[in-house]
């Protein structure tokens, strides 16, 4: 059975995994990205398509997501709960993004985020990952403008 | 450290919690849907609000859902993960619902399916729901319509 102690130091390492993910999505910096996610992770993100399979299919998604938001943005994220067990891992928190598009158009949405996390030899990666937003189910409008 | 057989007797309990959830989705029991969440339970359903903080709030999005499936439906599910460790596990799938509404309107759609367990006094429950369809960037319209 893991100690207290053991529950910290993982606790430690996943909050370090997640500072970089954080850092490399300010940066752009798409190596920086992919270097959190397992090579077989399976993520729900908030566009197109259904699901991405592996780390390669999920790539071009992180690619368009960047282009798509190459203006000026900032990041802040609230709400956040972390659950550790042996080598297994889930978080969940709101995060709120806000700037201007590459035309110059303002934008402030707040998105859901959950990431599953496995230990796999020896270090935590991003196993699965699902991003979204609401959607009306009257009109089929995306809710990207739902305050918490 | 958990052996093989302790895992298999984890997951064979996370299958079962699943199956009970699936029976009580099917029947619209909501009684045996609510008795599988955690009172605490942080979910981000398919359609609003941003996200449900305890049971209580969640209740109100599954009577809601209820009332709006009150046709013939049909469930599948296919490309599940699941990984358990300690008292934490997460899960993830597709889930495929085609039937017709109260208004006789046919429906098929495919959604992403995230599930978190925590096992709490000796009992697996799930203590946080992601549900969702992808959003198109450009018309901000729900993708309900895409395919695995």
């Amino acid at each position: 059975m893991a100690t207290r102690v053991d529950t910290k130091i993982e606790e430690a390492q996943i909050h370090q995994l997640l500072e970089d993910w954080g850092k490399a999505v300010d940066a752009k910096d798409i190596e920086g990205v992919m270097a959190c996610y397992a090579p077989g992770i399976v993520a729900f993100d908030a566009m197109p398509p259904l699901r991405c399979v592996g780390a390669e299919a999920y790539r071009k998604n992180w690619e368009l997501g960047f282009e798509m938001c190459d203006g000026h943005g900032e990041f802040e994220t609230r709400d956040m709960n972390l659950a550790v067990g042996g080598d297994v891992a889930f978080c969940h928190r709101l995060n709120h993004m806000t700037g201007t598009d590459p035309d110059g158009k303002e934008f402030d949405c707040w998105i859901r985020w959950t990431v599953c996390f496995q230990k796999m030899h020896g270090k935590w990666l991003i196993a699965h990952e699902h991003i979204s937003a609401p959607i009306d189910m009257e009109t089929n409008q995306g809710r990207m403008d739902l305050k918490p």
